[in-house]
């Protein structure tokens, strides 16, 4: 790799039947140079989001499809190169949205907050410290707002969402029950996250029995980031008052090219029944908090009351198939590519 | 009808495969004599509503169905008879509960208020200063909290409740559209009850380019009391953080006897993309209300702001056809049934 080179990915077609390898391509390209106001950011850390597979699609989202061509969109941790921007020096680790990069220039529109390497492992603001964590806690609390006492019933339990809700549940008191699609990831529920239950969805010979019986009292906030069939038996069992906080639909399928997604039950008689709330959570559209985190989620992450899991492949030219592995459910933990070296940690 | 007789209907069969006459018995009764604590009233007028097909239907429901053979419930007008009971004397009007009959003992639980005609005629406790008002109300203003400017979107918009709900919107500053069943009710619903715009959803040729040239600036409140393919076409236009108060699901057909009802897109993409709120809300949670309404609604009413429209029908025996004209979308305006005299009817 020469010195004056940056690798990029690009998006280069549509995931019309499913994203896949082909989506993207891995192109070389000039090292750019900073210019007035600019900042050149050497990106060590990518997070690979569910989110993914909308952004990159043209059926109807929160935001117009990434154009083809463009470099891949993604949250980043990296360390500024160098700098003609005054709030930033060479040698800062900062939190953004580089995208699929090795090097990247930056107004600072596109960078989040400075990571302080002795407080966190940089990478942690990626997750516990970064948009999945505060996806989480507002999503959950804001959204949900589980009393002490409730059951909080979770899906992909074992995800880097999915794994700090269940245990922000618990830490506000309410029982924590996750679904996930493995037994090995319904294991890591309840000895690593601390859930009181988990069911693996897959392999339950009766999930709504099985859910019945994970969820003695039912469910008073569901917080869901699949929808699809096990999300119609979870909404079964809810109680009168209910909250589904409608994070992630990555268990609806995509429809065929043009074609919608299968149908399913409708909602509106259950929600009638037990008055019940089913609410969109999007934390884009709270990425100002990501440089004011929430002072509860800092403080429980500085006492080390949340544990998390990291799942790193290495090099940009593996990111697109470990964006596979994350959306068929293979991954273990917060799926991330190291893309660069981190200088930090020796440190640790 | 001899003096000391009381007619009263029977629920006799399930409403499998839809509500049908033969679900209710007339019969006659001897006339109850109140004791201690008790007090007779002889019903004046009995209110028809869509809840009805749940009331009695074995399918989940806020309640257990109304069991075979009781007598069958619903709201109503009366007139105190007779009273052994401290808080009621012979002569007072009351809205309660009374159901299906002619004559009611009552030990007060299931009667809301009194009612002083010389204040509005009595009728009006079955509606705008009834449940359906009330339902209008709170769920506008409690669940799909409209500000001015917005755009709210109402089913059944000629009906008991959406005919209210159109017409607060429109005093809340707001662009009312109305969805409903026929070209009578759509000039009905922009003549009578003051609607932006009023939409035939059973011949609009392309219902969705309908609703989207009714809401040039999209819809932020969806007022829902059917469910359904209607429902589905209007949670196509809605705006980010739109709000979907889901009140009635009358147009969700029953399933067939033990099937589930018809499936549908799942709103759960929707509602993510759009950070919207759907959210059920049941009057019967706020039944105390109708011993302290909200004074701006009671406001609205006593400055003449609130059209209504009865629809009536005479004599107990024909409750069970006119619930099937009210299911069946054929009433004009608020369905009741005149079961005996309303001696106040001279005083106005």
């Amino acid at each position: 790799m020469s010195e004056n080179t940056s690798h990029q990915v690009l998006l280069v077609a549509r995931p019309e039947g499913g994203v896949r390898e082909g989506c993207f391509r891995l192109e070389a390209a000039p090292r750019p140079e900073p210019g007035p106001g600019q900042l050149l950011v050497r990106v060590i850390y990518l997070s690979l989001d569910p989110a993914m597979r909308g952004w990159i699609s043209e059926a109807p989202n929160y935001r117009e499809a990434l154009p083809l061509g463009s470099v891949m969109i993604g949250f980043t941790v990296g360390e500024v190169a160098a700098s003609r921007h005054p709030d930033y020096a060479a040698g800062d680790f900062v939190l953004g949205r580089q995208g699929w990069c090795e090097w990247a220039l930056s107004d600072g529109g596109d960078i989040h907050r400075k990571l302080d390497p002795a407080e966190a492992p940089i990478s942690t603001a990626l997750h516990v410290l970064g948009h999945t964590g505060l996806t989480a806690y507002l999503g959950l609390t804001e959204v949900g707002r589980p009393a002490a006492g409730e059951t909080v019933m979770v899906s992909t339990a074992a995800g880097a969402v999915g794994s700090m809700v269940g245990q922000i549940a618990r830490l506000k008191g309410c029982r924590a029950v996750g679904l996930t699609g493995s037994d090995e990831k319904a294991a890591l529920c309840r000895r690593d996250f601390g859930y009181d239950a988990a069911i693996n969805y897959k392999t339950a010979p009766d999930l709504g029995g099985a859910i019945a019986e994970a969820c003695p009292e039912g469910i008073d906030v569901y917080f869901d980031n699949v929808g699809g069939p096990v999300s119609d038996a979870v909404l079964e069992r809810i109680n009168v008052g209910a909250r589904i906080v409608v994070c992630g639909t990555i268990g609806i399928p995509d429809g065929e090219a043009g074609e919608p997604p299968p149908p399913g039950p409708r909602p509106n008689r259950q929600l009638l029944i037990k008055r019940a709330r089913m609410e969109g959570f999007l934390v884009l559209d709270h990425l100002a908090r990501l440089d004011r985190l929430p002072a509860e989620l800092l403080a429980w992450v500085g006492a080390g009351k949340l544990a998390f899991r990291e799942d790193r492949v290495a090099g940009l030219e593996n990111a697109a198939s470990a964006l596979l592995r994350l959306l068929s459910g293979q991954n273990r933990g917060k799926m991330m590519v190291q893309v660069g070296a981190d200088p930090t940690l020796s440190r640790h």
